[in-house]
């Protein structure tokens, strides 16, 4: 199970603007906190970022990589700064993302070859948010066919089905849950699948939030989910992890395996 | 989902005496605070009982069925005893249990067929409990044909793989979790399954029991468990259960679910 932690994003009130002024010490003190938490990768959300993003990313990721190290999943749908962060990057990094979308395909796939990245691929299309599992698995497919058309190996790729917000999509869920399934099944071996957490439970109030995200993550995993963006600063999804490790045999259990 | 309430129990240090007394008011107000957490059954839990067996069973239906309108889960090896609550019991109960034991079989394969109640079928034989989930289905198929033998329906049955302590039989979780999918295969439609959940945890610190509960019963659940033998009282472990009927769509979200 890979945590990938999803908290220096530009969104962000406080690394916003940390990240415009090129504060470094609250961005590094967020990426140590994160690791702290249990992360295999920390996520780093530019946006779109279409003023300064190559330069952006390219300190974001020498000043993340100064503070811990461990791989960064590169977030941006600008090429550019994409590109500027690869460069930087020290080991092997995650584009997020590539998806069916005919341009964003076209702009980050020399990418993902160019620097042997990892690649998460958004069952998103040109027309729009996949309506249910088959529809995510077609484009799952597309991505795939695109990678292996590259000559790009998929065991690089992290499939994502796209998570809804349970509180305006609640029927969508099971697709999801539909859809992970059916990713597995479409090669041998069976390409990795993540999810955006945090998705399922925006727009619910604070005190159920933890709750939802934890019970879906934890049925996700059960039919075959690999990876999650996520908060790993969260001590009870941490805690609910670390317990899925015990069932999945990948930690052994010890009275004290929660203070592991 | 069903939740079968598991605090009526011979076991426990105020409800034995209770039992032993024939004193109502303990043993009502405990079925009455069950139901209120949001058990679909109640388990009655008697054990060998070979002293005052058939008397205990008949007082203990009668008493709980007077406070409560839900059926029950009558839990006992004695014959006698289960004859006798099925005699009394209002609407269609669940025999707990059968397994594939010769001498289980015998006694309680005739009253499934006589009081057309619903029963619980271990993976349980006369060589003990089986080492991986192909044991478990092995013994699962002939409860099924003695079942079929007898004329009595499918639909009738909850197969339960045998849940073992998380801290002594790490490995046999995974194994649990493989019989559960393989049990949904054996017959179409496919044949309900049950659990008795805190039996995972058992042995275990406090403090994380009801995580290692949770965490399961949410894994198994997944891959299509349909009822579980657990603690209605507790209101994480049920918070859990609405919040997987939501993803379910058994119940329909909204910001207040818990509540509901």
């Amino acid at each position: 199970m890979i945590i990938i932690g999803e908290k220096i994003n530009v969104m962000s009130k406080t690394i916003g603007p940390a990240m415009k002024a090129r504060e470094a010490k609250p961005i590094q003190d967020l990426a140590k906190v994160q690791v702290a938490g249990g992360a295999d990768y920390l996520d780093i959300n530019i946006g779109p970022a279409t003023k300064d993003g190559p330069e952006l990313m390219e300190w974001l990721v020498k000043t993340v990589q100064e503070a811990v190290d461990i791989p960064l999943s590169l977030d941006t749908t600008n090429a550019e700064a994409m590109e500027a962060g690869l460069k930087v990057h020290k080991g092997t990094a995650l584009i997020n993302s590539i998806s069916g979308e005919k341009s964003r395909l076209e702009k980050m796939l020399p990418l993902v070859k160019k620097y042997d990245a990892n690649v998460i691929g958004l069952a998103l299309s040109d027309a729009g948010v996949p309506r249910d599992a088959n529809e995510r698995v077609a484009v799952a497919v597309d991505v795939m066919t695109a990678l292996s058309m590259e000559g790009i190996s998929l065991d690089k790729l992290f499939l994502d089905p796209i998570v809804m917000p349970v509180c305006v999509a609640q029927k969508d869920a099971l697709e999801v849950v539909e859809a992970i399934k059916l990713f597995k099944q479409l090669n041998d071996p069976p390409i990795k699948t993540v999810v955006g957490l945090s998705n399922v439970f925006n727009g619910c109030p604070e005190e159920v939030k933890g709750l939802l995200g934890r019970t879906f993550f934890t049925i996700l995993t059960a039919v075959g989910l690999d990876a999650a963006i996520a908060d790993p600063m969260d001590k009870d999804f941490m805690d609910a992890v670390k317990t899925l490790k015990v069932y999945q045999n990948e930690i052994l259990y010890c009275h004290s395996y929660l203070e592991q």
